[in-house]
């Protein structure tokens, strides 16, 4: 029997994307969509790209007929809100999958970067930060990890178990699309400003910093910080990520090669390009995947880690739902089995 | 059991979104790619979206062989292609859809609009020139329409059956993205040329021209030409037509929306919009939808009728699918259950 | 010695593009710059890209001030600002350029096309609405055309003035790029909704319509109405213009081409293409130019006349520079001198 | 009385750009087109943007006939060119300004990086490589620098003259418009292709490496070598430059800052951004500015340099008429005091 869903925040980007992919999963009934400033519509009138698909009318946020009427649900909502309106669901021991930052980071971490009051640590403590590719879901409350956390820690996952680095040494050159932040609208997000251009935002205060920093030394404690930089770049969707990490001098970019192909061998998700090739971001939109290449350089020892995925299915509802999937004991591919869209 | 078949042309942008539909086709097995100057590579050479997705080997063209492994071959070739290439499997009645513009004209309108010889009228008399959304593939060999041609004939198929316009009134301003014209490399699609740019090309010699008139005047034989541009934008995927028809004075907007309305009414993949309401271009690229709006203009009596498509799904692979479902009475929506990708 | 010149409304573009081609003007000193909500700013706060270059304070508007110190003032404000703001200024009989569409058109016009009160005729009556490369600027009032108004009536001059055609027949098919709407932020200027899309808007609506059918009227007063659609583009700069005008059958190409060139000889700025060639929207990007080609469809009857216009530059910043030095009796080209930007 | 210039490989992006401010230098006229494959067609055949303002003949090279008629010649050709034709001007002491590549490095790191023969060493000693914000041009034969180069060394300059920073650490991610590459037609400046994608080229090979690496030398001996990785982006103008530097621990944002303030202070074309402010790319496009803006991380101690440049301008056509101006003793701002085209 198909498990029925609710999705909260259902109008933003994430939320779209989510009904969009859930439409086709095998198993899933898309059973109530909740908004705040949108509530009373139809699902098409907001978005006219789903008119005769879900013409679902978008419902005022109620825990409890969420509770009864579905086996999960799924927060895309903006930051600051299921810090609040998913505590009921902890305290029911409902399955939730959070795709905001809410419960990603302890308190002291979250008030630091987030600048606003983090929830109870108790309840903190009862969500589980699940890299979907890394790990297996298991906690009632998913913390779904950032779209360039994902990417970022894909591509430092292998490197990140190894002493083969100096620890100090990592930097990220984080490049974004557009849907990145969201439908809300701002100078720099009018065509007229970011067509044809570039800009660096946030610097050294994004906060995904604290959330790829912590995971990071799970991996491997001694790495005590990264530099990460995010541009925003003329696009809708994708991510690309450039890791420069300096390397001991006596390795080869085989040795490099071969570390990497062992750890991700198996990974449906994740495809290490062949030697030598570096991935171009939108060979991966439209799709769950995660496409990592190296290069390495042998004059200044820089491994260069690029990594690409679809910011809004890999970096959001795509990696929600394999989390979903593990959840619930299902096969993890299950609407998620999409050839990326090229050209 | 699954249908196995071929696909002649594989790496043009037809041929790699027919993979990309058919790969998620329940009853569809892609059994065998073919090329001409990619031969021996593998799909995934030429599109790294397709690695660990399809790595099959890129053939060299055998008719002989593709009857004997399969159920149905697909054409997405250049020009000029099928209609030496397609002969043997006519002959021996095995089922074409074919992509290209080679068996939709008579011998002479081909060879007016073509610039090159056609193939025999005998050849030409197997092909069935069918429109996936308006009637149903029964012949061997089906001519899949254009994509222009598909965009202008579902805005004007409802309006052309009445005798409420000036025959010789129509007027098509049609607009697409780039990967209309295919892969081939000119100075019109380096981006450095399109970019922020527009242009009108092949003036009033458009080769769809033949072919959107003469499907007209199988539901009008008053209507003695269209008045067909096209221009170039600089967006990768979709079709925007605005067609002009000048209407007889006595109509409301009211009695003619009603009347397409009721033409279209139960068609699976064309959604007629709300009154007032014109589609955007992006709302159905990643779809088999034609989206189509009216807009009528009580003080010039225009009315105005815009539709759009992805050029490569319903103007090429997609209602290639739909016409193959037909073709063996299969539910005409497999493999296109795709809602559109958007943002 | 310079002419002082004040601009009103100095951070829309419109208003930032008359400082910068200002500032190579050289017979112009900027002398102030005004605008509402960011007066007590430096431009190069709001301007990044004119640090070092412009970095005079914005002030709050002042008609008193702006008369003693200057000899002329812009007016580059959002429509509704000007009817009320510039009264002083015609009492006074000070020279104005008013960019924005307050002044263009009658009362019962206005009233009916902006929905909101017209200013009174006694003022209407003072301006002249000057197309620069058509007449000359004489009143102390100027009425600078709108972008579309510009590019569509400079394709149609020549044509309107004959007998050659169907009065009724008129459609213009217009596409603008996002600078065109301004920089006030909407759903539809969001980078993720308009990249890759195109749609209609203001179907039958756009308050341009009135201003260029009471021009045309003058030019040939058969002309009852035209047929007028806008479609946004994603680019940031530029205007393209496809008119449908329905000839007499007894014309050649050559004798429309003809005459387009007979009324355009010695215009500097509308380059007539050569014959079948049609001008991309990117040639004249950066300059002041109009480019306008000419197609003739014998099957049809139909005059295809495509003109390009950089709609910040002629459809405003430039043709009201233009029509400042015509006032002060310049040479028309002065701060004009600009070769487009291409790539 | 005004220098008379030619301009070799005038069809190709530098050299139309050469041709755009030169007909603004109001001491130069530009007396003879040079290009090889398009020589007998009028230089606006090549670029309709140019109608009506640069009608000249495009000839076939002849360098006594350049000599003779000019004083000075401008090499915009591809690399492998110059190394060929332009040593009749050496012999002849002639004054050439080369934005190719094959005078910028010695034979030996030529031959290393261009994989081809570098010409003779005696000529390349001829040869000034000449940063034009930076130094004077003097030498008759001035070698232009690259645009990334440009942008890097640029963002470099103040700090590598410091001891304040691991030398072994500089790693500059570099992200380039599509112009940057040319009109040459490839399968990645394919609209289809790179619209909405980035990727990254040349891994570690790029030619512009031994030109930074070279220049920064003789700054600071001690620099070995740097990470300079390359990505295209899509946009057609503009290169933003992102160079990370470890410092040593004892410093403050502040010392940082106020050296990079006082060794950029009088230069004309190089605007510091304000503390804390980072420039966008598109601020610089249309202008010979390069933006730089500083942001230090006190946790991981990486100083964030950027800088942004319009490749076609200060990264070639624009320096070029720069030390051209430098090279005759003009004001080195002449043909230059463009402001950016933003929006």
């Amino acid at each position: 029997m198909k498990k029925k869903v609710a999705i909260v925040g259902v109008t933003g980007y994430s939320g779209v994307e989510l009904v969009r992919l859930l439409l086709t999963h095998p198993s899933v009934e898309i059973n109530g969509l909740y908004a705040h400033s949108t509530a009373g519509q139809l699902m098409n009138e907001q978005y006219p790209s789903l008119s005769s698909i879900c013409e679902q009318e978008i419902q005022v946020f109620d825990a409890k007929k969420i509770m009864e009427e579905n086996d999960a649900v799924f927060f895309a909502t903006p930051s600051g809100v299921s810090k609040k309106d998913a505590i009921s669901f902890i305290q029911a021991d409902f399955p939730v999958i959070d795709l905001s930052g809410d419960f990603r980071l302890n308190q002291e971490e979250y008030e630091k970067w987030y600048h606003s009051p983090a929830c109870e640590q108790k309840y903190l403590d009862k969500a589980q930060y699940s890299l979907a590719d890394l790990e297996r879901a298991e906690k009632h409350y998913i913390a779904n990890p950032g779209c360039y956390a994902t990417a970022t820690l894909l591509a430092l996952h292998p490197i990140a178990q190894t002493d083969w680095f100096d620890v100090e040494s990592i930097i990220v050159d984080a490049k974004s699309g557009l849907s990145g932040a969201g439908k809300k609208l701002s100078e720099t997000s009018h065509f007229s400003f970011i067509s044809d251009n570039l800009f660096l935002y946030k610097q050294n205060q994004h906060q995904h910093i604290p959330e790829i920093v912590q995971k990071l030394q799970t991996w491997n404690e001694e790495i005590p910080y990264i530099q990460f930089q995010t541009t925003l770049v003329p696009a809708t969707r994708g991510i690309f990520i450039s890791c420069y990490i300096k390397m001991k001098k006596e390795l080869s970019e085989q040795d490099i090669y071969d570390w990497y192909e062992r750890v991700y061998k198996g990974k449906k998700f994740i495809r290490l390009q062949n030697k030598n090739t570096l991935p171009s971001m939108k060979q991966v939109v439209g799709s769950n995947y995660c496409d990592i290449g190296l290069s390495y350089n042998s004059t200044t020892h820089v491994l260069t880690v690029v990594s690409v995925i679809d910011n809004l299915i890999k970096g959001a509802a795509g990696q929600a739902i394999q989390n979903f999937n593990q959840l619930f004991g299902m096969d993890e591919t299950l609407g998620l089995q999409l050839a990326p869209v090229f050209p």
